[in-house]
């Protein structure tokens, strides 16, 4: 055997194997997606975006599967723009390549799953599970056909599109955009002064720490991602470099710009500004050297912020996790890059062994000429596509949910989950609208309280602090003697009940707190000694620690709605 | 050098490498295991799962290593059944292979894994850790050898389990089935309605959001645990593949299964459809092709929600996080599912050059019947095996806490851990028991209060708002001035202490939010205004923001446990 | 082609892709760090620990490339102790090594990021970015270059670290030593008794799971970390044998130490020992045995409970993570191990061909010596080197923030976040000082209370409960009528506004929970009618669940900074 042949033979194998690792890394990228989205939105939507970006990857499996590879990688490629759908997946079992197809499929699902960030926490379930179909089987792949098929109109132009800066990040940015702009701003989210312009109000998510831990995943995960596609070490090593520079320079930038412009470093943004630096890089990071990868960065960090802030502030387009801004924007910017920054060298610029240099490079501007016919046409055709699809939706099931699940939030309102931290929010027992445990009340008689309520005419709260788990059996019975409202805190009882645990080092130690739950009732008609005797019926046991009842005067009471006060705002 | 020669080099040093990265991913999955048990179960437990986790990898490490190993792939293999105890380990330094046993160790990790979700809550960490130690060093060990030692009988009669669902996934369901019926049910997962049936509550559990990310990190190191073994591109393409495909269909066939029967996507349980479709295709992932894996996904997604439901409903067995549906059911199914879709083609059929083929697949009975009778072989050993294990501990040192230490949480009960979330819960200087800085009240005077207290012969209740590090101090003196019980809660103080922020777009900023606690304590033979004096000697800085206390009138007061009321309930 | 230039095609081929491949487990790791420090540390500080995290490895990305990396690495090495700086990343795009500089980036980064947890809480982040640029500049590639550039004097005479015991963790280690004494311990950590004894206060982190999470990420780095530079499949497959077994045997040493110790086994320091036996492991880690390994993690899971007891207990230090322990001591434990277990055989011992043996396995002392030396050279640079940097930050910009700012949290004081859990906490129109929709008062009339405070000269509490997006319009509208201090709660409000969901199994469903928030307002002078009316003008609807508003007499009112009681509490 002579060297190229045995060089053939141990590169088909090592990148074999690593682009399936690469495969492996990008699909891990869906939980960096779902922890952004989810940590970057509230709290009671948060199952509902967990469900989505689950259920992006899997759908979009499906029909990737039956329809979206073959549109795009079919060797049966018609006039350069679409392949001919087939099921060689199915028939095809010693011809077909495996690899290639977990491959496309997990980009494929890249794609989809951004645009779910911009839509979060008012579109529905329905809607968001056919777009996410549609665009998985045929949107997505119809486009990236046209790159990465090697019969596509754009491949055959020499476009460069490494790992997807505008096959995957542009178009899933653009599909973001207008679906931000289609289903509207969240309840809450712009809101009038009095002399009349709109005001952006700031709608913080509940846990940065996960959307933190999702960029460090994203990143992670992006190696895979641009560098999957490799087939030498020498372009492995350099994307692994240009990924690296170009994400930490971005990052450095808008630390400093957010620094100067808003007095403090903004630590959301500057996690924004780390996936705007790989989604910039992941068009040229196999044509580009370290300078320029450090350039596309120091612009990726500032683009990211100047858009994210003129869609809020200017457009008032909301966009809960800055997709358009990450994606469509530095999308963009990355594909443009090429034309500007591509040394001639670098794998990703190879055609036909002969490399086009970009602008800077001495490769004057047909590289950036090739790459923005590239870029334009793919954003129209996506913006013509999705806009149908989305009307489509729209006008049929409808895209958004309804003002009261949309307060109520998606977690309750489409999957009937009363919240993703039920435990941490002591809603255990409502937990899908079951009943506790029943309660007899045969013969309790009201407490014989020392009030002086009915003889003063006002109003009485008693406060009932309880384990937990004795919430829902309380608030039945509650309920079963026609208290129709209460209010409910999560709390830390603490008591001598468990007596001194011990002596520490010789010290005795203190009191211990325990979580409990008090519950919070004002009656007026319902006799407050019955609420105390049914809740200590409900609530009771032999256990020390099974809590205490306080019984206080309330002066008056509103009910804020029809601004009925006294006995009115307390009963229908 | 000919090809072959060539080819050898270049497989056993790339997938050598690969198999290496494969048991990295697959101790990764030790991650996904720790998130998706604490994330569905109770955060008074969250520290005791998460220790669970960690201590079934350590524990298996070391027992492995001792004994484990040897039982499972000695050379020395007696009858086919189990392999003799050596120590090349730590004798053969030159002769052993240590990839080997890296590789078989994070498998044998995640079996025992799989039972600490089935028993979590109520379990006593020490029987948790003898059940781990023997499980890994002589329970998995056994059948797994009986499978993957070529000497082993299953092995020889041809039986196919490519990567584990019967020997990793059948034997964890499987014990974690006998763990759940042997600890018995949390309590309160099941109570008696008035009519007398058994009804079955929902736990949530505390943080979907960790679950879920726990999930994508298992399907992440899935690839790793069902390609690991594969030694050409082809079949490990293949796998890939197949696990992707199988996982995708079982969830959504999960999603539009309980959309239907239940009204609403459920999406703790298409989490959970994800790891049953993980676990099924796990010993067919070499053998079939896109459409067995398709189908076999299909069925997964369904009957995870079945068992569950069973479980729950029917046999009213407390399985916490679905381990017994997830594990046992599907590592059944995805055995048996060998036997049906096994095209004779892949990796994991072939034996000895020839692969048998599925009953769908022209193959008769033959290898659907070794596919059954070896996954009875295995069930009833481990059901054998681990009823005598448990059964001995539970007489012995006793499998369950005591209720005292459930209800309070395994975290407090069993790790002297307040909480996995106290600087959340503001039990900061609770913790561990220890008392905070001493209060010298010596010379402190009763405040004069404009009390009508003792003169209505009522109780008054005083709040004290304050930073959340003055607790402990103003705990440890309200215990010392002799007042017994507290209530304390987790509050934003909003104030003008820091006056006007500043002003933002020329609009002055308003009042800002800081983290404090509230402390309402009842007293009625404690001078209240020794209670405020006291307090503000504990909590009092010269700063602003140090708090205010509040007094009020409380009409009455009920110990619960007791029935007491008035001056009874406050004082012993 | 003869076998031997085969082997080598194959071998630089396959471990070059693992060598990248490696290197982004070592990135990975970050994500491991930031998830440690934020989990360990307090929910006020979350988002900061966040961003120094993430900086640490962006600025580093940036000098190390500009300077750091020529220090270290450049083949023009002077007097055997520093590269001379050139920037040959930016002009030699054909011969730079790209893959060798993203590996020593990785490690880079990670020496840097172990200080931030030991300052946390209470470091400028202007001079952790100062600190940060400078290790990564200047500090860590002039010592790292000593061991690892092959001019180095350190490798010269032999010194083994084959992952970075003492190049990276013992320099990480002892800079966040030489940082948490000189920047302090944080405000409450240490407290006086009576008798004038300094005492010890814990101060528990904010979640441990996600620390938990963040262990499990680091030691699936780990196998790159200590494996990336193998080129063997004997020397890898060692690698991950010793780092496993060594922290499988350091996390269980712990437990059983703590557990004797302490009475129970202590989850958080089992965490710290897992993190304490992969650092010991990483300069041994390709020159010891099993039984070696095996040893070293026994030590290491007690040396790391000794040591945090022992700088917290005894020497007052406030290390809130335990960097110390964890990574100087068992750096400096690990490097000596080397000269202790050495077989001589292993990759990391091999020296010209020839592999010095440790003392217990034939080697005498040269190589312990040897280690010995290396190691306090070491520590001795780092120890000047890192004091003069501290001392001039300190005495230049400073190195700690207000108190007031410490307390506040640093989320709130460095990067103007609310909190990184916004939402979760109910924050939410009060992010960055924003002011809500204004309200329209005109017109507001107070309304008729039923109250007799006037007459009785008491105070009164106004309690609204309503919907948290309302809860910025209520703030501001108080604000407007001259309240200057509310506490706020997190509540969930009970109540039919739904009515019935449902049927559940032919029972009927019982009353949900929405969360709400509760906002307490006592007022003295402001009169209550008019409080009750401008907030139901503030938050009213026409949705049910708007909200109820209640109304109570308080009898005394205390200003905790002044003593001031009654009247002049509430009003400046």
């Amino acid at each position: 055997m002579d060297a190229n042949s045995v060089l053939d033979m141990v590169t088909s194998t090592s990148f074999g194997i690593w682009f399936l690792i690469g495969a492996a890394l990008v699909f891990f990228m869906q939980a960096g997606f779902a922890m952004v989205e989810t940590g970057f939105t509230r709290a009671k939507s948060a199952g509902n975006i967990i469900m989505k970006n689950l259920m992006d990857f899997c759908i979009g499996s499906v029909v990737f599967m039956f329809l979206g590879f073959g549109l795009m990688m079919s060797e049966d490629y018609i006039a350069g723009v679409i392949g001919a759908p087939n099921l060689g997946i199915f028939t095809n079992y010693s011809g077909f390549d495996y690899s290639s197809f977990v491959f496309q499929l997990v980009f494929c699902a890249t794609a989809a799953t951004i645009v779910s960030g911009s839509m979060a926490e008012r579109t529905k379930f329905s809607a968001y599970c056919i777009y996410s179909a549609v665009i998985s089987a045929v949107v997505y792949p119809i486009e990236a056909g046209w790159v990465w098929n090697s019969a596509g109109w754009l491949n055959q132009l020499q476009f460069v599109d490494f790992a997807g800066s505008a096959v995957i990040h542009t178009v899933g940015g653009t599909t973001a955009l207008i679906g931000a702009i289609l289903v509207g701003p969240r309840i809450g989210k712009y809101s009038k002064t009095k002399s009349g312009k709109i005001k952006s109000n700031a709608i913080p998510g509940h846990s940065l720490t996960l959307g933190a831990l999702g960029v460090f995943i994203l990143w992670f995960g992006w190696y895979g991602f641009n560098g999957a596609a490799c087939t030498t070490i020498e372009s492995l090593g350099s994307v692994f470099l240009t990924t690296t520079v170009a994400t930490g320079a971005a990052t450095v930038s808008c630390m400093i710009f957010t620094w100067i412009k808003d007095g403090k470093p903004d630590v959301g943004m500057c996690l924004n500004a780390s996936l705007a630096g790989l989604v910039a890089i992941t068009a040229p990071c196999a044509s580009v050297d370290a300078l320029g990868a450090f350039i596309i960065g120091i612009v990726a960090g500032i683009l990211v912020d100047v858009v994210v802030e003129l869609l809020d502030k200017k457009l008032h387009i909301d966009d809960p996790v800055g997709a358009v801004g990450v994606h469509m924007a530095n999308g963009i910017w990355g594909t443009l890059a090429v034309g500007l920054f591509a040394t001639g060298k670098g794998e990703g610029a190879f055609v036909d062994g002969s490399a086009l240099a970009g602008l800077f490079y001495g490769g004057g501007f047909k590289l950036l000429g090739i790459q923005a016919l590239g870029i334009c046409a793919i954003v129209a055709y996506v913006v013509v596509a999705m806009t149908i699809v989305f009307q489509i939706i729209k006008h049929t099931i409808g895209l958004r949910v309804s003002a009261e699940d949309e307060i109520i939030g998606m977690d309750v309102a489409e999957h009937g989950l009363s919240s993703a931290y039920a435990d941490f929010m002591s809603t255990t027992p409502a937990y899908n609208g079951e009943v506790a445990e029943e309660v007899d009340l045969k013969g309790v008689k009201p407490v014989d309280l020392t009030l002086g309520t009915k003889a003063t005419g006002k109003y009485t709260q008693v406060s009932v602090i309880c384990p937990e788990d004795k919430f829902g059996a309380l608030r039945d019975t509650m309920n079963a003697i026609g208290v129709t409202g209460m209010t409910v805190t999560q709390v830390m009882g603490c008591g001598v009940e468990k007596g001194h645990l011990g002596r520490y080092k010789g010290v005795p130690t203190s009191m211990n707190l325990y979580p409990k739950v008090k519950v919070d009732i004002v009656v007026s008609t319902v006799d407050p000694g019955l609420v105390v005797a049914a809740a200590q019926k409900a609530i009771g046991t032999e256990h020390r620690g099974s809590g205490k009842i306080f019984v206080s005067d309330v002066e008056d009471v509103m009910r804020v709605r029809t601004g009925e006060t006294g006995y009115d705002a307390l009963n229908d």
